[in-house]
């Protein structure tokens, strides 16, 4: 069965995007821990970050950057944090996550909940800084 | 003044090194928040990881990668994960922390308190797994 991950790069489900080339994608995470929080992934299935052959590997962390760069710029932030802990959904993803102090990065900290308007406004923000 | 991961590379204060080479260097975190929690730098004091040259980064995160294998298989564990904070130190690094659970990556948990001959063992094993 696809990971949701592979269902939202298909566009079976649908996913406020960032960024996309041939072999990666990013998209604002649908549970944020803070607005700006974007997930990026490789559009290849696999489970472990660590497990990708060492270019692709490369390619999406050189990937990740970018996009981070762009997050950086749109967000108000001190930094923007990484995290890749995967316990929930086995498909390689890294958080870029705005922070402001150590305790945005609790992956158990309640998720915001924002409107369709304030996702596509942190989108295009991030799309067009 | 040199930051402490600085410090570090010098030899000016110890550490339980892992693996080194030109550019980086990966030693057992001094505070961890697991057993076979390693940090990775890059030798050059650059505060944001995301600042990094481009071909820079990206070996940095191919170290990581090496390392990362060499944790997972020393220490027990379900994954590796992986934390950029930085929030305290300004010299940009990466956390690879061996995961059974999410909260074991919550950065505000005590940390734990080994003795030397502990270090050195988890130091052992991840060198030569």
């Amino acid at each position: 069965m696809s990971s949701i991950f592979t269902k939202i790069i298909n566009g079976d489900i649908p996913s406020y995007k960032i960024a996309e080339d041939d072999n990666f994608i990013a998209f604002l995470d649908a549970m944020p821990l803070v607005k700006g929080h974007t997930l990026v992934i490789p559009k290849k299935e696999v489970d472990l970050i660590f497990d990708l052959e060492s270019e692709e590997y490369k390619n999406l962390w050189g990937f990740a950057q970018q996009v981070a760069k762009k997050v950086k710029s749109a967000v108000p932030c001190v930094r923007v944090g990484v995290a890749v802990v995967g316990l929930e959904v086995p498909h390689a993803h890294i958080h870029l996550i705005p922070l402001n102090k150590v305790e945005d990065m609790n992956f158990r900290n309640e998720r915001l909940k924002l409107t369709d308007e304030e996702y596509k406004e942190i989108q295009n923000s991030i799309i067009n800084s």
